[in-house]
C-alpha cells in the first residue's frame, strides 16, 4: 500500500526539468504535507547505485510530531535529517563507520516541546542530538542578555520547521539527490532572513555537501552569524584520535580551555570530568579559499572531513567534549562566520556580518566519511600542502571573555 | 468523497433550533475536531446568494496544525478567520478589493511555535499577519515588567487556540451565516476570563460584524483590557489614502509621532525609514453612542469603515505602519479599552476596566469594505455628522512616556 | 471497526512474559503510536470483574493532540490518567464518590501550548486540575531565580510527554492491570533523570498504587526533589471534612498559614476570599516506614486515603485551598522529598536529595477511595496507632521565609 501511494505521489507531485524529478513533501505556501513518505531506485526503475528516500512522522515523547528524512545509499551512506528541526543532520551511516554521537537526548524534539529561552537561554541543550546543527542565522553563539532581551543559545534556525521541503532526483546516472528545505527567520519589524539550504549526495558516494543560501529579504539591511556545528564521535573519535587542520592562529575559548592549549591536535577517550574545552582557530585556505579540517582515529584509517570556503566561514571553532560516553562522547569542528563568543563579542570584534536588502549569501561544505587509511592520508596531505610554510600561533590568552 | 464527508457529518452534527442549522466543528468539551470540513449552499438546496464555508488544517513551517476556516460568498465578501489563532481574521476579499495587508510573516503561525515572551515580551510579532487581531483580554499593550513578571506584547487572546467552533446558517433567506468560537484564558488564581466571539455575515453583502461577549467565570472581579487591532494595507492605503474619524482629541503616542501630528489625516506611500507612527484618538459618537472610523484611498472610491460603540471601547488607537511594502505597508484602526502603552501607564491613567464576578460585557464591530464613491462619500457624511461642531484639540505631548 | 483494529492490535502488539499480556500503545524509540486504542476483558475473554482501557487523542483549545487513557472497572474505580502531561492522573471515580476536583483549567493542556516561565515561573498554572501531579524531578517547589536561570513552580515531569506507554494486563484472575508510562528529563550537560511510572490496579478494588522508579542515567552524581502533589475537591472535601495523619511536627508553610494553625485538622466550605493555607509536616510511621494520611468527610462515610514511605517521601504538605467552588475548592496531600518551597529553601535546609550515576530510587504510594464508614474508621485506627504515645508539636514560627 506504501508503494501504492508513493506512485500516486509520483504522478501528482513531480515537477522540475525534464534533467530531474521533483517531489515536494511539505509546502506552507501550497498547502502541501506527505507524512510518511518513500521512493526508491527501484521504483523509479533506475539502474546503477540502489537507493531509497524515506520521510517518517515519529511519536512519543518530546519528539511527538517531528518528522525525519533518510537517504539510503545501500553501498554509500545513510542520511538522516529532520524537516522538523531546520534540515539539521541527525547521523550518517556507511562504510562501517558513521558520522555522529550518542547524545543524553535521544528523540528528534520537536520545537514545539522547547522553551529556547529556558535555563537562562540553554533551553536549545534540551533537542541537542545532531551531526550538524545550523547555529544561526539571526544570531548565534553563547547566551547573552543585550539590549534589553535575551539572545538564546545558538539562535533559532535549528529549532525551526522548515516551510518547504523539495527531493530532487536527476534523471541522467549517477542519479544526483538533492533534498531541500526553507527556513523562515520572518519577524514582524525583526527580520526576514530566510535560508534555502540544500542538501546534495550521489548514490554510492562517501561525501555529501551542503549548499545553503541564505538571503534577507527584508528591505533594510541585517545582520547575520552562522555557525555549521558539526560533531563526531565514536567510532571515529577515541583516545589518540586527532584533529587536523590548516591554521595560522589558535587561542583557547576561556580560561578552562588554557590547560588543553597543548594538546589541541589529540584527544582523550571519555574522560569523567573533563567537561568541555574550546579553541578558537584561524583556518588557513588555498588559492581557491577552500580548506579542510578532519577528526581521524589513532590508526589513520578511519575519519570525517569537512571542506569549506574561508570567504564564506572564515572561523572555526574546535569543541573537545571528551567526557564519558553517557554523557555525550564528541567532538564538534564548527566552521562560521563567529566564533561561540556571545553576539555582543562577536558584535565588538566585528565578525557578526550584514546583507544588504535583498542581497544573498552562500554556504558550501562537503562532509566525507574517510574509511580507509589512502582517505586519511589524502586529507592530511592536502592540510599539509595548505599549511604551506605558514607558522602556527598559538595564543594563550583568550581573544575575549565569556 | 469530501462531499460524502460533508454529509455525513450534516447529518451527525445537526443541532440548534428549528430556525438555524449549527455544525460544531471543534468541541474540546464534548471531544469534537472535524478536521477538514466544508458546506455549501448548494449542498444544503438553498437558493439566493451562493456560498461555501470550509475549515482546513494547514501544514508546513510554523503553521504546522494551524486551522483556518474560508466563508466564500460568490458575489460577497470571502473572510478567512483562524479558530488556532483565537479566531483571528486573517483577511477579507471581495468586490475587487481587500481588506488586510502583506506581513512578512506568510504562515499562520501555530501558537505552540510562538514563545510570546521571546524578544523581552514581543514574541506576538513573530505570528502577527491579520487583516484582525484580538489583543487582550487578560492584558493588552506594550511588554512590560510589573508585578515580577513580564507582561507580553498585546496579551493571549490573539495566540490561543479556541475551544469551541461552531458554525450556524439561518433557515431562512437571506441565510445569515454565523461563525462561533470560545477563547479561554483560564489560569488556575490568575483568571477565568471567557470570550465567545461570533462573526455574522449576510451572503452577498459588503460588510460583517463582530459581537463578543467576554464573561468573568471566576468568583473574583478581574481586569481586563481589549483592543482590536484591525490592519488594511493596499489597495485601501496609498499614498494620499486618509484616515477620517469623528473625534474630539488626537495626541501623538510618543515623542517620534509628534512630528506627524500635522499630517494624522493622510498617508505617505510606502517609505523607507518610516517605521510607525502611533496616535490616540478621544472617538465623538452619536446618540446611540455608536461611531465610525474609516481609511479612505486617494480618489475616494475605495475603503474600510470599522463601526463600534464608545461606550464598550472608547479609546480609539491610529497605528500608522507606511513603511516598505516588505517591511509591512499598513496602517491600524484600533477601537479599545485602552491605548497601546504598557499596563501600568494604562492602570494609572484608569482605562483598565473590571468585570465583576459572572458578569459579561459585549464588543460589536461592524467591518464593511466600500468599494465605490457613494459608499466612501456617506461614510464622511455620516463621521462629519458626528463630528458637528465639536472642535477637534491637537494636543502635541504625549499623554505618557512609553 | 474499533474492535476490529484492536483485535490487530492484540495480535502485533502482545508481548510480554507469559503470565502477562503487553500492549505498548506509546514508543519513541520503536516507533509506535497507536492513537485512539482500546481493550476489554470481553475482548480478551477474561471472566471476572469487567474492565475496559481505553486510549484517545483529544482535540480542541489548548488540549489539542493530548491523550488520555481510561481505566474504567465497572464496579471499582474508573481511573483516567493521560501519557501527555507524564502520567497525571486527572480524577477517579467509582463507589459514588471522586477522588479529584474541579478546576477552572477544565482541558487537559498540552504542554506544548504551556510556557512554563510565562507568569515568572507560574506557567504551570494554566494546566493545573489534576488529582495527582508529579512535581519533579528535576526541581520543584515555588519558583525562584537562582543560578542565573528561572526555576518553574514544580518543575518538568508533570508537564513531560512520556516517551514510552505499556499496559500490561495479567493473564491470571484477578487480572491485576498495570498502565507504565517514561518520563524522560534529559538534558545535554544538565541531567538525565528518567522515571518509569507504573499504576498498578485490579478490577472491582477501591484502590490503586503508584511504583515509580527514578533513575539518574547520568555519569554524575544529581540532584533531585518530587512531591506527590494529590488532590481531592467535592464529595470528600466539605466544610467540617477533617484531614488525618500521624505526625510528630506541624508548622505553618508562610505567615498567612499562621491564622490557620489552631484549626489544621478541619475544612471550611468553600470560603470566599480563604485563598490558601500551607502547612508543613513531619509525619510519623510504622516499622515498616510505612504510613498514611486521609481526608474524610464530615460523617465519616467518605474519604481518600494515601499510604507511603517515609524513607521515599520523607515530608508532607497539607495544602488547603477552600476558597469558592469555581476557583477550585481543593485540598492536596503532598508527600515529597520536599516542601513546596525554592529549590535554593530546600538546598539550604537538606531536602534536596541526590542520585549517584546509573542510581535508582523507587516511590510506593497507595490511593484508596474510601467509601464506607467501617473504612475510615479503620484508617483513623491505623493512624492512631501509629501516631501512638507521640505529641504532635505544633510550632507557630514558618521554618522558612518563602
Amino acid at each position: 500500500m506504501k508503494t501504492k501511494l508513493a506512485l500516486t505521489v509520483l504522478a501528482v507531485m513531480i515537477s522540475g526539468s525534464a534533467a530531474a524529478k521533483t517531489w515536494v513533501l511539505t509546502s506552507a505556501e501550497q498547502g502541501v504535507e506527505q507524512g510518511n513518505w518513500k521512493i526508491s531506485s527501484q521504483q523509479l526503475k533506475f539502474q546503477g547505485k540502489p537507493f531509497s528516500i524515506e520521510q517518517k512522522v515519529l511519536h512519543g515523547g518530546k519528539q511527538e510530531g517531528s518528522k525525519i528524512i533518510t537517504l539510503t545509499s545501500k553501498d554509500g551512506l545513510t542520511i538522516t535529517l529532520s524537516p522538523t528541526r531546520g534540515m539539521n543532520l541527525l547521523h550518517i551511516e556507511g562504510f562501517g563507520s558513521r558520522i555522529g554521537w550518542d547524545s543524553p537526548v535521544k528523540e528528534v524534539v520537536n520545537p514545539a516541546n522547547i522553551n529556547l529561552e529556558s535555563r537562562n537561554g540553554l533551553g536549545w541543550l534540551e533537542g541537542f542530538n545532531e551531526m550538524m546543527v545550523r547555529c544561526g542565522y539571526e544570531w548565534t553563539g553563547h547566551p547573552v542578555t543585550a539590549d534589553g532581551r535575551l539572545y538564546t543559545l545558538h539562535g533559532k534556525a535549528g529549532n525551526t520547521p522548515v516551510s518547504q521541503v523539495e527531493v530532487e532526483v536527476a534523471d541522467a546516472a549517477p542519479h544526483e539527490i538533492r533534498i531541500r528545505g526553507l527556513i523562515k527567520e520572518s519577524t514582524f519589524k525583526k527580520a526576514d532572513l530566510q535560508t534555502l539550504t540544500e542538501l546534495r549526495y550521489v548514490p554510492g558516494s562517501n561525501s555529501f555537501s551542503l549548499h545553503d543560501v541564505l538571503t534577507n529579504h527584508a528591505d533594510y539591511p541585517h545582520d547575520y552569524q552562522i555557525i555549521y556545528h558539526s560533531n563526531v564521535g565514536t567510532p571515529i573519535l577515541e583516545e589518540g584520535a586527532r584533529f587536523i587542520a590548516p591554521m595560522s592562529d589558535i587561542s583557547p575559548f576561556n580560561d578552562y580551555a588554557k590547560t588543553g592549549l597543548k594538546n589541541w591536535q589529540t584527544y582523550l577517550g571519555p574522560t569523567k570530568g573533563f567537561d568541555e574545552m574550546v579553541f578558537n582557530i584561524k583556518p588557513l585556505s588555498d588559492d581557491q579559499h577552500k580548506t579542510v579540517a578532519a577528526v581521524v582515529n589513532k590508526q589513520a584509517d578511519k575519519g570525517v572531513s569537512i571542506q569549506f570556503d574561508t570567504q564564506q566561514l572564515p572561523v572555526l571553532t574546535l569543541w573537545k567534549n571528551t567526557d564519558t560516553l553517557k554523557q555525550g562522547y564528541v567532538t564538534g569542528m564548527e566552521p562560521g562566520t563567529s566564533y561561540a563568543y556571545p553576539v555582543t563579542v562577536e558584535r565588538e570584534q566585528k565578525r557578526v556580518k550584514q546583507l544588504e536588502p535583498g542581497a544573498s549569501t552562500a554556504f558550501d561544505l562537503t562532509y566525507t566519511l574517510l574509511h580507509n587509511a589512502d582517505q586519511v592520508a589524502a586529507v592530511e596531505k592536502r592540510i599539509s600542502t595548505i599549511q604551506g610554510d605558514t607558522k602556527l600561533t598559538e595564543t594563550e590568552t583568550p581573544i575575549a571573555s565569556e
